[in-house]
């Protein structure tokens, strides 16, 4: 896999360049219809972004790695130009930037899901009856009201949404290598939270003697009476967009997780809109203040878990008809990709090339479609998703030469 | 180039899946004839690969590195998902797995060819007049009769086909780098196996006093009387197919070359079909046993050899008769590849990229046939040979998502 990294010092100006648009339809790629041999985004309506393809060099975006279905927090790091394999990032992180908990060098975050055990502490349902928000945070909030300090670690518990929370350990000595509880199936008994290190150590103390303490707090609960923790992660102190790239960079997201990427990698978090109409709303009331701006759209993914093929036409659908709002603004490069493929036919993230053009003045256009189809044949080829930021970069001319 | 390997612990499930079958054509690429436009695989009449075509993701496989010919042992660990650059094996270890021999790590191998030399050891034959299979196999044995130890080192020597035959030593402190004694022309002296660092002082000095003893030996003889050595290796201590991918592999090979390299990667070998025909029924009569069946096709890369355009279109299309019966045992993954091309045209293994398909319900297809053409535009554009296995992995649900 290529980068720009090596050449970072010798290439990037600084300062100066094109603004950018960057627009993540999260999901997008996906598989034909077998009636049909059309995808999502083929069988979808989209007169906007076929327009946009006729003055676009396409690509087809492999995000991770050949035959690697990213999670969305991989994902997005590859498309803001910071390399997902060499740099793991716990999923706690991610979760921790997510719900706006402002991680420090040091932290370590690990995600938590409500579950119902038995008194053995036997799992009866991993996601404790998809329990209701209010439930899930009643509950979340009784063990952290209760719960301040664990030998002289701070301890922050964060509700997320429905059975999901976050645990923020802070203090000295905290390693990442810790067991996680989850059994993954249910008739088994949670995992004992053990470090495989002497590293963490502490931490694996720390979540033993928390979960401990859960199980008298919540003793009381028919449902929601145990933790599950997993995806503990330590801050990965990258260097931020502005450090890296020269870029004042806004994100406009809807949803926590994207917002959390979006802060791990410096950008400045714009407040969350509540539906696709206000971030686009966003972008309009800030166009003009930022180099770079991050839009978020997130149904095509939900449309895709949900094995709905006409609900994800539909998503594109919605995005189709902003893009000549996004085009009145004027910017000089409009990026639309995606974070991985949810083709519907297999109702998941799968590992599949995103379909993803690159809008500017200096753009090879090749096709008056925006597809899978297309794409394949585009300029840019299969590219990496690390790759992509290199390329925005250049077509809004914010590098220099490398040797004269 | 980008690798599963830093992923790998993250990523494999370790078990479950479905069942793939890996079919290679040996030396499948080829050029257009000039006449037609047309390869070898574009000119053979194959309508069963076409119609696979219509059901699978192609693309257009570069083995090992760009510009770069490869061997077949290379060629094949790069299709199993082996780095070859990385891990440079010795042909003489190649050799003697295809012989059958259970190289055990420390063993050092290398290659030998039976020549004519003078009685100063300049090379009058390099190949002794491609002696035939029966005075190749007596003069090795008149050689391995005298022969069983040298300096501590066990000696072993097993014929191989024609002029072929391949040396094993088995002791401690053998290093392989050691010169090649082969002077590559007629006319010039045999080289001396000299060491070229200290940890292979003693592997050189047991084929000195070996070369010695076959002046000796073999002085009565008018055509072989001569070992030309070379290609030595040592045994790679890879990680086997069931460790790194969790997959229970079966080899069908007729020769012994290529089960050599399965044995290499710990497939299992199946007892060596003697025709294409046996290699099929021999699949058929195993389906179900194992994870991963690895069929090997040699006529295709023989025809290459011998610039036979027509006798390449007719192994071609042999193989695409036996399709429909590979795929009356529905498979759940059916891979059509080869390890490097072979064009008639040229007469020789060369660079160029090789028609690659993955056949699965998850599959991406963009066209109606199965050649050069088709999948230079395949939707898995140009992929290295690494990069194969992960995505072959991937379209048996047998990966993670990485990250969530």
């Amino acid at each position: 896999m290529s980068s720009i990294a090596p050449l970072q010092d010798l290439v990037f100006r600084g300062e100066g360049g094109g603004t950018i648009v960057f627009v993540v339809m999260d999901g997008l790629g996906g598989l034909p219809d077998p009636k049909t041999g059309l995808t999502e985004l083929e069988s979808a309506s989209t007169p906007n972004l076929d327009g946009l393809a006729c003055r676009s060099s396409l690509g087809s975006l492999l995000p991770v790695g050949s035959g690697i279905t990213p999670g969305s927090g991989p994902g997005h790091l590859a498309l803001f130009g910071y390399d997902p394999v060499a740099n793991i990032v716990g999923r706690g992180v991610l979760s921790a930037l997510g719900v706006g908990f402002d991680l420090e060098p040091g932290d370590v975050a690990a995600r938590i899901n409500l579950a119902t055990v038995d008194s053995d502490r036997i799992v009866l349902d991993r996601r404790a009856g998809r329990i209701s928000d209010d439930e899930g945070r009643r509950v979340v909030e009784k063990v952290s009201g209760a719960v301040k300090n664990i030998d002289g670690i701070d301890i922050t518990l964060i509700h997320e949404k429905e059975h999901r929370a976050v645990l923020i350990m802070r203090g000295d000595g905290l390693g990442v290598d810790v067991a996680e509880t989850d059994p993954q199936l249910v008739g088994l008994k949670m995992i004992e939270p053990d470090a495989s290190n002497e590293h963490s150590v502490r931490t694996a103390n720390v979540v033993k003697i928390l979960l401990e303490q859960v199980d008298n707090i919540l003793a009381d609960e028919s449902v929601a009476n145990a933790f599950l923790v997993r995806g503990f992660g330590a801050h990965p102190n990258y260097s931020s967009f502005p450090e890296r790239y020269g870029l004042n960079a806004l994100a406009v997201a809807k949803y926590p997780m994207y917002r959390g990427v979006a802060r791990l990698v410096g950008m400045e978090i714009a407040t969350p809109p509540l539906s696709n109409e206000q971030t686009i709303e966003t972008l309009e009331n800030n166009f003009g203040s930022h180099d770079f701006y991050f839009l978020h759209f997130k149904d095509t993914d939900t449309s895709g878990h949900d094995e709905d093929f006409e609900g994800k036409m539909a998503a594109i659908e919605e995005i189709d008809s902003m893009i000549p709002r996004i085009l009145n603004l004027n910017p000089d490069v409009l990026v639309v990709t995606g974070d991985h493929s949810t083709p519907t036919l297999l109702g998941e993230h799968s590992w599949h090339h995103v379909p993803t053009m690159i809008h500017s003045k200096w753009a090879r256009p090749s096709s008056d479609a925006f597809g899978e189809t297309s794409c394949r044949g585009g300029d840019l080829g299969v590219l990496h998703g690390i790759d992509l930021m290199p390329l925005v970069l250049a077509h809004s001319l914010r590098l220099n030469k490398y040797g004269a």
